[in-house]
């Protein structure tokens, strides 16, 4: 985005969402119940960006009538697009990197996402999904039999003495981190939820090559690609089943949002995809919601405001997808019409297209680069040529 | 709309936007306080729309994949028109009758509303707009005249005697009066705000005709004049300064909803208009707000959200205005593109398309209406066309 802005000889203006970071509207009495919560919305955000487009233009010298372009990745990229379709005279387009604004409802199967992480372990490396997909049976045998609770603490270094209760929650964290593996795949080393290596699932998948040894060794052998995402610094004394991530992703904020208007329902069947089957149970869900927040979520609401896939009399928004993340199931990675275009990146893991040059770089994601700017080039000639016309 | 939803064999309904009529979030609490009416939006109103068709798609049989087309006059002709441009996939166009979408900030001059009413006046007899103009001065001369008071109370035949005090709000009541008379000047019998002859304001000016009279003989005629717009069934026992209509229109949700999203600045300088000249004072405005509701007015809040002049990537909207309507100042009267479209009606008055089939309707309304079905068919057929590609 840095270099893209300097290209346009843009402003580059990064706006913090409400109740996230440093932007609590009650101070430390913003989580405090549902009541303080009550302007934690998509909606709010949307109104919020309104106004400092707005303020900043009013009080910025040479900015009142320039062009502003919305940008965003993963929610961000879901708020860039919404934000063009709600308040198109604010923007003259939209950026939606990984934007997954249809993983709501039944838009899209409840398994795409699972599938789409399974198809990253597949291609890298051999028997690599295989192995984990026996790995759940192996954790549930291990975790009834004598001391298989203990060595699995042991060998995999856990923080915490495992008990029968946690066991859910430990196949849980395992999941997320395949999950968040697959986010991260990235021809190069980074640090967004924990520091990786280039390509991370390739160097999982070299402890993953045989899943027909036994439950011992199986696991020891996911406790290695464990390590790859948790201990890549080498400098984990133990792993913690709470915690999947590093940085603090505004976790509290975003799981209010997804007991209120975020509903995004996920569900494996174990055979087109490596993980323990489960299935989308809304009842159970809006339950959990209601003891931790006393809301209950409104699964259709996301689709009622923001039209779901009919979206075809919006414009101007480029929705870039990255075939290696799991969250292009949800995305739009089709062209709707001639100014609703969708690009793709064949290598690409979430939003890879939004993070800084790199000379290990893949073509794909070059490629997507700058058809990006051509199309925020476009939208930019337009709107001085139809600025001309009304003078 | 009857005979347009019969020739479209379309089905017609009538949402109640809510605090209005019975639709009471809160019973007969809803306008205790700010907390009880922070659900009066016009936003709101539009989420309420937006599931009130989702839910009529999936109760009513046959109803799920038909086009909907959104109409209203006046307040609702805006919601109409902002209806399309948030929600476009829930609505294939909108019929804004009479909508003001641009009488907010200094989009429209303040004064064009009351140079508007002062024109209907002026064509509808001689000296007439000049008549009323020379009131004030006649009604202030009096008013600090021995008893003068008495003589307007007894002449004008008020049900409370006038103070000193009272002159601001009578000289309001009757410049409101006249206000009235514009919106509804039908060409016949109608019984909106009050039952009216047709072509009320000939009527009116009839009374009007010479404005270099005594003041006493001015006022005597003033008062046969309201009397037109008060008294035209014969049966008003007295005249009272606090009611200009006599259903209710709503007339505290929308006092909230001027003090709060609905600011609409009004002024008159007595020289191109015919009233009392007054400025638009929004700290004063915004002072009255707090002293009422508790709440103070955000005024440029509306173009921020709906856009203000800059709609044109919106689409499929049908602004109509006669040219008697005040309102048509704050309206759009020019196509803004080839599916952003202006309909004007020469003889018309507030939302005149809207209104049953006459035989006194003008040419100018019978064209308006045609064109208007036009558009509406248009849109469907884009509808069903778009439908058939996507199969």
């Amino acid at each position: 985005m840095w270099d893209v802005a300097e290209e346009l000889k843009a402003m580059l203006v990064f706006a913090e969402h409400r109740y996230y970071g440093e932007s609590l509207p009650f101070g430390a009495d913003s989580f405090k119940d549902s009541r303080h919560l009550n302007f934690l919305t998509s909606e709010q955000a949307l109104a919020d960006f309104a106004e400092l487009i707005k303020h900043l233009r009013r009080t910025i010298p040479g900015v009142e009538d320039q062009p502003v372009i919305a940008i965003g990745g993963s929610y961000g990229g879901m708020l860039a697009a919404w934000f063009r379709m709600k308040y198109p005279h604010a923007v003259v387009g939209a950026l939606a990197a990984s934007a997954p604004i249809w993983q709501f409802e039944d838009l899209v199967p409840c398994d795409t996402f699972m599938k789409i992480v399974t198809t990253d372990f597949r291609r890298s490396g051999p028997n690599c999904a295989e192995s984990i997909r026996r790995s759940w049976d192996a954790i549930n045998r291990l975790s009834v039999a004598g001391s298989g609770l203990q060595w699995l603490t042991q060998t995999l270094h856990l923080c915490d003495p495992l008990t029968l209760e946690d066991i859910p929650r430990f196949k849980e964290w395992i999941s997320e981190t395949w999950v968040n593996l697959a986010m991260m795949d990235y021809p190069y080393e980074s640090s967004f939820m924990q520091p990786l290596p280039a390509w991370p699932i390739k160097v999982v998948c070299q402890y993953l090559k045989n899943p027909n040894v036994s439950d011992l060794l199986l696991l020891q052998n996911i406790f290695q690609a464990l390590n790859v995402y948790y201990n890549y610094s080498g400098q984990a004394k133990c792993l913690n089943i709470s915690e999947t991530a590093t940085s603090n992703l505004g976790i509290l904020g975003w799981s209010y949002q997804a007991c209120t208007e975020m509903v995004m329902p996920f569900c494996a069947n174990g055979i087109d995809d490596m993980f323990e089957p489960f299935l989308w149970n809304l009842k159970q869900f809006s339950d959990e919601c209601f003891s931790q927040w006393g809301v209950r979520p409104r699964p259709s609401w996301i689709i009622t405001q923001y039209g779901g896939k009919n979206i075809s009399s919006h414009s101007n928004i480029v929705f870039s997808n990255g075939d290696l993340d799991p969250w292009s199931g949800g995305g739009v990675t089709k062209d709707i019409s001639a100014t609703l275009v969708a690009i793709t990146i064949a290598e690409g893991a979430h939003h890879l297209d939004l993070r800084a040059n790199s000379a290990y770089d893949p073509a794909s994601v070059l490629r997507a680069r700058s058809l990006e700017v051509q199309h925020m080039k476009q939208w930019i000639r337009d709107f001085h040529s139809h600025a001309r016309r009304q003078r």
